[in-house]
Formats: C-alpha cells, structure tokens, sequence
C-alpha cells in the first residue's frame, strides 16, 4: 500500500471550503491520489475526503496540522489528518460463532487487510486455537449469566489495555455497556445479522423464516447505546426462498455477515467512513 | 405460450403422493413439461405443480378433474387444473404514479404477460390517455377524502362486475376495506414501497432515507386485512448511499417495485404462487 | 431539478489542479453541490465535474466560460461548462422491439429523463402509434436489403436535421457507418444484450444458452467504429439457469437492457461519462 | 445433516417416467425430502433428483439398487443412487494463493461442508502450516519449469491413491494434463477468475481492467481437456468502475471466487450437478 495522508473533514457547507482545503493541499506540495467530497443539502453539512501522496508533501505531517489548524477553525471543521503509515490497533471480541473472526483473520493474515490486531477477546474458549494460529493472543474473559457486569467491565479495560483505536463484535453476542459505548463511539463496529431495521434483537433468522421474506441481510453500523440503532456502514442482502429452513438461513446469512463486515472494516480503517448524526457518508 | 393444463396441488405431507399424482398423470397420457414439489419440514405440509402438454391428454380437462377428485379427496388436497389458453382478467387499481401501471401495459401490449386486463380503476384522471391507447377502459371513481367507504364500495364491485380474477393495485395508494380483502384473499396483489417488514406504512422512502439504510427495496405481497403483513411474494433491493436525496431513492425505488411487481404477477398468473399460512411457494 | 452549471474536465495530473479550478470556482462565487475526482494512476490523467448551483455565480455561464480559458489552456484540459437549463436533443434509433424505447420513453415523459426527444428514426412502422401518443415524430425510413447505404445515410443526415445532440440506439439491429460514428463519437450509445466482451455480434442470447452459462448481461457503451469495443458505460447482469429456455433468455434480458441504458443515457445527460482512450469514467 | 438417499437420473424424456421412478421409491416406503425434475426440451433429455429419507426406506441401499435396476434399464437411465452418510474424498491442488483454500478449510472444519479431506496438494510450501493446522496433510510437489511431466503425474498418482471422489482446483495455477481431465471427468472443478467466455486463459483481471467493464466475475466449471471450456457449475460478479487498479480487481475478484467456489462445491457433494453435454443441470 502506497504512503499517503487523509485529510478529513466535516463542517457547515459554505461557498469555497474546497478552494479553500485544495489551496493548502497544495500550497504544501500535496498529491492528491483521491478526493471526495458531498454536501448533505438537508443539513447543510460538507464532508471531504483527501488522500495524498506522502513524499509530495514538502514539511512533516505535524507541521501540516500545525499550518491547518487555523484553516479548520475558521470552518468550524471536525477534521483529521491521518498517516496511512501508523496501523490501527483493532481489538476484537467474539463468542462461539467463527466465520467472521475467521475471515478477518484471513484478511489479514494475507496481507488485505491493513491493521495491527492485538487481541482476541471471547467469553467462549473454542476459538483459541485459530486465533493463536494466526500469531494473535487470545485472552478468554468466563461471563456469569447472573453478574455479566465484573466481565463486561473486565472485557472493556481490557481492550483499552491493549490500546484498541479500534473495536470489532464479530458476533461477540453480548450486550455492550453504555460506558464501553461510549469510550469508543464512532470506533466500535457491530455485525447484525439481518437487514436492518428489520428484525432488531435476538434471533432474527427465525423472524425473517417465519415472517417469509425472500431475502436475508446482514448490517454492520457502529454500536450506539441503542441496540442495533447506530449509524450504518454497509448492508447487503441475499436471496433465500420456500426450500430453506431456518438452519439455511443462517448458514447463508454467514457469508453476507462476513463479506458486509470486512467490507465495513477496511472502509473504515481507511478513513472513509465519516460519521454525520445517525447516519454515515461513505466515501468508496 | 405452449397451451398446457396445471395441476396445482398442497395437502398435508405423507409418502406416496408423488406417485400417487404422477401415476395419474401418466395414465391420462400426460406429458409433463415441468414438475415441482417442496416438502416444508416444519408444517408437514406438500406442494406440487405439474404443467402438461396439453395435447399429450387422452381426455379433456373436464373429465381430468372428474377422475383426478376422488384421489385428491383421499389426500385431503387443495388443487386445481389450471387450463394455460383461459386467459385471467386482471383489474388493475391505481393512483396517480404511473410506472408500475406503465410497465405492466407495456409487458402486456408487447405480448410478455398472459392476461386479459378488462378495465384500469383509479382515484385520478392523469393515467386515462395511456390506458386508452392501449385500448382498455378506463374508469375514474373520485375518492371524497371525508367519506371513502361509498366510493371504495363502487370499485369493489366495478371489480366485481368486470369480472375480475386477479386485483392488482399498481401503487393504488388507498387502504382495501376487509370485504375486499377477503373476496379476493390470494389473488389481489399489492407492490409495497420497501423492503417489509421494515417500514411499514406509509411514507417508507422517507423512513429509509432518515435512517441511512444503504438498500432500498420492494415488496409485492397478497393483500390481507393486516396492512402489510399478507404473504410476500417476491422481493428485492437496489443499493443507495449518501449521494441520494429521498428524491433519488424514490426514483431509485421505481425501478425495483415495477420489476418486483412484474415478476410477482407473472408467477402469479402462472399459477407458480401457492400460499400457506403468511407465507408462499414460489415454484419458479 | 435545481438549475446548476457542470464544470467537466480532464487533463495531465499534475500538483495544485483542483486548488485552481476550485479557487476559480468560489472566486465566481460558485456553490458546489456535488464534485467528483479521479485521478488515473497508471495513464497519470485526472478527471474532474463539478456541479455549480446557478443562482450562486456571479456572472453568467458565457463571461464564466471566457474567463476559465486561460485556466484551461495552462493546465492543458479538455473542458466544457455545461447548462443545465440547456436540455439535450436525443434521437432515438430503434428497430422492431419495443422494450427499451418504451421505457425511455415512459421516463421522458413522467419527467425522469430531463432531455428533448426531437424524433424517433425507424425501420419499422409497429412502433409509430407509441411513439406519436408521445407527442414524438416518427420518421420511417426502410432499409433495402440489397442496398442499405442510401437508407443510412439518409437516416444519418435526419438525425443532423433535427439538430441531434445525441443519438441513442435503442435494440437498433443496423450497422452504423463510420461516418455516422465519427460525426457522433462519445455521443452515440448502443445497448448491446451482452454481457461484453462475452458474445460480440448477433445473436448473444443463443450463444449465452449454448455455452451454458448462469448469468446474462447487457452492455451499454459509445459507439465506434469497431463493432461492440466501444468504451463501456454501464453493465448488469440477471442470474438464468438449465429452466430458461433461449426465449426465456431474451425475455429475461429485456429488463436487463432497459434498466442499464436507462441508468448508462441518465449519466451521459448528467455529463457524468468522461470517454479516456477505449475507457470511461462515471462519476455516478 | 438427515441421513437420507438420493436418486439421480437423466434419460431420455417420455411420457411416465416421473409415475414409474416415484412409484417405485413410494413401494420402498421412500419418505420424500425434495425432489426435482427437469425435461430439456431442446434435447429431448429428462433430469431428475430424489432425496429420500433413510429411516423411511424398508430395504437396504443395496436391495433398492438392485431392485431399480430393471426399471432403470428399460428406460436407459444414467443413474445413482447415493447415501449420504458416505462422506466423498475432495482432494485440494492449490498453488500460491491462499484465498479459496482457507475459505473451503474453513467451511469444512466449522461443520457447513459435507466431505473429508484427505490431503491439499501443492506446488508452493507457503500454505502448509495453514493445512496442517486444520488438521490435514499438506503434499508438496515442486514442479519443474522445464520438465512438467513428471511432477503433473505424480500429482495425479497422489489424488489416486488418496482415493480422491473429487478434484478441487482452488486457483491451482497449472494446466491439467488430459489423462487426469479424463480420470475425473465430471467430478474436477476448477474456479476460473473471470466471467467465461469472457477473458479464457491468463491475466483475466488486466484483461478486464484494460477493456474497462463495469462487473468482474468468476466462473466454476468441471475441468475438461479444453481450457476453460468446460460445463459451468455456478458464475457471479461484483461491481466495479474506473476507481479500482488492477490490482482492485484482484483483490474484489478473491470474494466472488470463493464464494462461487463454495457454492459449486457444496452443489457437487450433495449430487445437485448434472452434466449434459457442455452444460449443466443444477438442482438448488
């Protein structure tokens, strides 16, 4: 992966943001390689996206946030300008099901993906083998049915142990404390498996049988207080019919929940994913 | 379209029934073009569609159904032979959105959808000039918004009286009244502006667009008196972003409720949509 | 739709080129409701539409246009500053079927497609009736077999006559000369009922039934003067299998074709499709 | 998974067949689970799948061959009547890349694939450590650039005396010698990375890059002695616009292979595939 730098941004939508930001890219000698950009004409909000070469860049990327700095407060910018060259530590939390924790593994194991994963953490023991496997310390956190609060606690400190910038439930099963929530809010992706708002909560493959839809979904948004309200990433769906049981259901809706998750995962890890009230700008 | 006669058959599971139909068939000549059967495991509960080359029969379809009711009621079947060249009356209910009326007309007038279309009803005068030059009346029966029951009344029976065999409301934007609903119950066919259960109701583009979902889609159903929760027949979903206005996802959606809709008269009129319970046989 | 202005270009990348077209911009007090960037890596060209909200410039489209010239000529760029008010005159080709011109039609109308359509040029008389209920002239013109050159070229001169600023092949199944493809060169589009380059030439849908395979497509591109290698603008695809038969096939395809050239002609209009050697970039 | 048999025939079509197979499976007590039919009007060919439940059979699998036998020679069947508690011997060749085998590993050892795996065969040592992890052994075959041969025969030596049912190719990067296509005609699947008959051969992604098409796909087929001309099992494709390198298209294009992969394979172990002539019939 070629060495760039992000420049992302948010702020109220004015006329010259864009000249404004591209002057300074500029000015600093900056490549773009890619440039996005959307205004949201019902909140009147800007979202952009720059991507530039690292090695155009004529001073370090401290002293480019250094020089942006006033720009971003005369626009009332949130803004970020991120080094492709610094991997995100993603922690992950899992429980018995391994078809996403394995196809994130693969992902980047081989290379596809681009982050540190310094972690796995399970309330189940049977995935230990795959995760150590792949060179990854797996730490098992036991959870009481009847006091989930000491393990929850434990499984949060934990991960902030480990210096997670980031924090995936690849269908860890568990409800997330509105603390945990909030500590890393825009930064903790869940996978529900089911086309959201369809069928919210537990055990939505037995609502999508018995309610006989013809096509199954996963969604992966970022977790909110609100159970399974946060802001979506991606979604997708796959056609199911008359002939499968609720058992297929379930094993076909395992490649959609894995494919929307990593598709999700690398969006985010790249910086694309901007975050604007319950909903988010995508930029892929 | 090959002239052939259906045998279209549910009744409660047990071995033999397949042998029992195709040993009939074949003793009556028939020659099958195309058979299918599901066994739903969770009701116990057996489909069949047999479609037979019309001229492979010794005898006519009269006496076929005279031989074939004695074992039908030894299965305690539901069944019927359908003969292809008796083309149904399909009434067409409509508001003032003309895509999905236009596409069936022109599926119809390009000799894609086998029926009859006896009459257009709808609540506005907008469509009247593109039924009419397909050369099907069309009916205007104005809805006084403070009173419907009299003119909802009317078109049931103007339904009624063009002798209807299948209602199709082609975003008719009315509530059926029960009666309705239950005289057409399995063959009056709706196209619901999303992908149900999520956002029922109405105003669904809105819904979609403020929750940021990332698929649209429709829905084509039966119609019952629970307003949309009949039994879904084909479903499907086109992808959209954060570049889409609700605007866009509105003429985004079109395309998929008129294909949606499209392929669920289609199987419809061909006899390929059984249902059970809330729930369908698409044998397609 | 909003009336605005699309500044479209492309040009050698280089340091500082959206700095300078959007500092242009906002010094003409453009508002920029959308803007789309590509730079091509392996060609070193970039690519650029911005779409300006008319009200916001303060002067008009000519004084905006002579004072980017200098710009333009500097940087090396194709360009253009286009209209939107100014809506674009598309004559339709067609042949014998219907699908595609039915459903361009139906969009124009119900005020979808924002163009004029001066006219529709046939070989056939079946599609006069709809297209005139349109309000649209229909020009036949029949092609001699045994000498086809006079019938096209007088098909070529009408579409000039009626000032044709684009010209769409709907199902036309005539060769175009080349002078007819040079005198419109990334501004004719043909929808090919392939899944390009799969199947080049006639009869695709019993080459796709021959070969077995488990998708059809169809493909919309600019048309040149190698049959079928024009520059590709959009594609789809529809699952089929061993139950299709070849007419199930076409039938199938028909919605294929129709919706990609819907969506391939919608972006042509939007100027959207930028044509770079045999290649295109869609900012959709 | 149930225990059941599954009847497989194809024959030449004529009036009876269904009667005479399903009577015989209703006077063994066969409880049918699914059953298929298709009768290939072009070819006059009839292909049929019935899965019985084994508890309801009043004989052995072996008295019930015996017992079809006569009936299958009168109407000059191809057939097979298989149990499904045999589990097949799927012997691996991959290469270098890791993709498809870690998804089919994977699969295999969370319980969703219904076979044994007696080996993966490979001419690169990289993913050893993977296969040997799962559990399987893992056979190196260095191949020499300039003396193919010997390696190719000692590759199909090895799948022979694992006693392989089926060959899988999963982006096994070598030309199959024409006795090993014939050993395992019908039953060695390969995953080829383009939509056939698109881009045969090497280098399909550049291929697809350097025309510019909008959909990339993958194609799994048996493998016969022709290149990539084999009946094709299962395609698919993915999205894709002038945004994506080369090596995008790569890295998009490994999810549509192993899920196409996947999905053949699974259709192949439960005797879903029939192969007639270049085409299949696949009964999912």
């Amino acid at each position: 992966m070629d060495h760039t730098y992000r420049l992302v941004i948010s702020c109220p939508d004015r006329v010259g943001i864009v000249a404004r930001v591209s002057q300074f890219v500029a000015e600093q000698g900056g490549w773009l390689t890619e440039a996005n950009y959307h205004a949201d004409a019902e909140s009147n909000w800007f979202f952009m996206r720059n991507e530039i070469r690292a090695e155009s860049l004529k001073v370090s990327a401290e002293r480019c946030r250094d020089a942006f700095a006033p720009i971003a407060a005369e626009y009332g910018m949130h803004w970020a300008l991120v080094d492709s060259a610094v991997k995100r530590r993603v922690v992950i939390l899992a429980s018995h099901a391994s078809h996403c924790l394995a196809d994130i593994l693969h992902r980047w194991h081989s290379g596809e993906l681009d982050c540190d994963i310094p972690c796995v953490i399970s309330n189940h023991e049977n995935l230990r083998s795959m995760v150590e496997w792949h060179g990854i310390p797996f730490e098992y956190v036991a959870i009481d049915p009847d006091n989930k609060a000491p393990a929850h606690a434990k499984i949060m400190a934990m991960a902030q142990s480990y210096q997670a910038d980031c924090v995936v439930l690849a269908r860890y099963m568990q409800i997330i404390q509105p603390e945990f929530c909030q500590a890393y809010a825009g930064r903790m992706i869940n996978i529900h498996h089911s086309f959201l708002p369809s069928f919210i909560g537990a055990n939505p493959y037995q609502k999508a049988f018995d309610r006989g839809v013809k096509l199954i979904g996963a969604t992966c948004h970022y977790v909110t207080e609100r159970l399974d309200e946060g802001p979506i990433i991606e979604q997708d769906v796959i056609r199911v019919s008359h002939r499968h049981s609720k058992d297929d259901l379930v094993r076909l809706g395992k490649d959609v929940e894995k494919s929307v998750l990593a598709r999700a995962l690398r969006n985010h890890l790249e910086d694309r994913v901007l975050v604007h009230g319950n909903k988010t700008v995508v930029f892929d």
